[in-house]
């Protein structure tokens, strides 16, 4: 599915590039490779799986005239926005009223209706959910559906091509567990796959302590990208097998990530896109020696003056 | 020189990322290929030159207790001041009142005296030159050396490396002239060049009308970088020979590539950094049918919130 979705995605997306960190960059010990998905259209990884969503139900003639879909902490609504106006649909999204103001402003800027709702983001979803029912339009779900996870998953594929000499471990930042799972679907063990999340917003780490989706309690300074309250099924079907190690970083630690992503390497990421790089800052990742590790910076819809202080 | 300098410098420089836009992104009709230069370290190309400078002094025991010393409109200051850090010099840098305060701040975050003097570049270039006679510190010009114009020209040859398939056209920006010769020293003819200056900043333009380096006035939004009053007499020797295009752009294009570049693909460039892609989206520079273009993104130390707007 994931090779297929490449095929599907491929002129929509971009190629985004990687960049080598030398040792004792960043405040890391070790050389990383950053892959810099926040430089993705829309500034996040949402867009593979986005478009790889309404391709598909487009292949079948699933796109109703009413059009899509979604809720969203921002970064998927604004992907679904930019996907309708590249393919030609209508889009409605939902959006809590938590989310930054900036990421409502850029899905309207692709001429999607943005509806915004009270609470996190369950309860846009919620919202979409009741609102779908009477439309009829296809709901394009951030992460619990087989086809987003596939697009996500061109990520890892891309890899592949980008470091032809292979590499150990990725490092990804797991919210509802769609772009997690999605990478862990195409390595299938062959490298080793580290999810973090948030102390504050933990459904990975709640679903392997349970043995099964658990819901959480969802706060602070990610939650609008990484805030899932349940990991979706389709996700921990395949985040269950596949997903080697499951850590947790705090907020401040989030915040240095963001920080020394501009102090050193002039980019601006969102907490959500900086949480995997904290890991490894912070030690909550501790790589061994010569292990070659992949850390995703995953989104960049952050107001740009929030990360230079 | 650029083979040796490549050698001398790559286990302290970035090998930065180029990322490849669609037909119609940013503005522009042609799909480009953006050199993201502006990732380097200390946010933009200056890194390239200064070790291949302060490397090879050291090479020939050339640098003396005093250390290094240097005028900039920022970036170089910081580059230099980041490379005494990381070789082990003490660094005095002569910065111009008229540089962005950022600027200033990054330079003695990485240990170096920063001296402020009233005017422009050209009036902080006399202040180091003064003091350099009474200290005997090494000075590191920021343009007009063949080891900085070759530090510069690993830019051209690291591209070969990651274009396989080759490229038609090389957009750059240029101040005193350094870094478009030594792209220009590199390609030698094999591929298009094109500088680009601001319209109130245009040292080779005047070069090229006069038949020799010209003094011109300075000013606009990217004189901090760009703002050279004459073209280096390194920088003209390559530049008279194999610089093919020489365009102006005017502030406003400045600023809306500036814009562009946050929008579709969250970077934060500074002015400077964002003139060559101005050329191409506003058409002081045309791409013809099927040419390969790149546009070289070459610096990104600006106030993050400037470019939101």
């Amino acid at each position: 599915m994931i090779e297929a979705a490449h095929g599907r995605i491929a002129p929509h997306v971009r190629r985004t590039p990687v960049l080598a960190t030398a040792a004792g960059e960043l405040g890391v010990r070790a050389p990383l490779t950053l892959k810099l998905e926040l430089l993705q259209h829309t500034g996040s990884f949402k867009a593979r799986g986005a478009f790889n969503r309404i391709l598909s139900a487009a292949e079948w003639d699933e796109v109703p005239p009413a059009g899509l879909i979604a809720a969203s902490g921002g970064n998927h609504g604004a992907a679904v926005a930019f996907a309708a106006r590249r393919l030609g649909y209508p889009a409605e999204i939902f959006v809590p009223a938590s989310s930054p103001p900036m990421k409502r402003d850029r899905i309207t800027s692709f001429g999607a209706t943005v509806r915004v709702v009270d609470g996190l983001y369950d309860d846009a979803q919620a919202a979409a959910d009741v609102r779908q029912s009477a439309t009829g339009a296809l709901l394009i779900h951030p992460f619990d559906h087989p086809h987003v996870v596939a697009g996500q998953g061109t990520m890892a594929r891309e890899l592949d091509d980008q470091l032809t000499d292979g590499y150990d471990t990725l490092v990804v930042a797991t919210g509802g567990g769609g772009f997690t799972a999605g990478q862990a679907a195409w390595v299938r063990g062959s490298r080793k796959v580290v999810s973090v999340e948030p102390e504050t917003s933990r459904c990975l780490h709640a679903a392997r302590e349970a043995g099964w989706p658990t819901p959480v309690p969802v706060s602070g300074l990610a939650a609008d990208s990484l805030g899932a309250r349940q990991i979706g099924d389709v996700a921990w079907s395949v985040v269950e097998q596949f997903v080697d190690e499951a850590v947790l970083v705090p907020d401040e630690a989030i915040r240095r990530a963001q920080r020394s992503l501009w102090q050193e390497l002039r980019l601006v990421a969102e907490p959500g896109g900086a949480a995997a790089l904290a890991a490894v800052q912070c030690g909550a990742y501790v790589p061994g020696a010569d292990e070659r590790v992949v850390v995703v910076v995953c989104g960049s819809n952050a107001d740009p003056s929030s990360v230079a202080g």
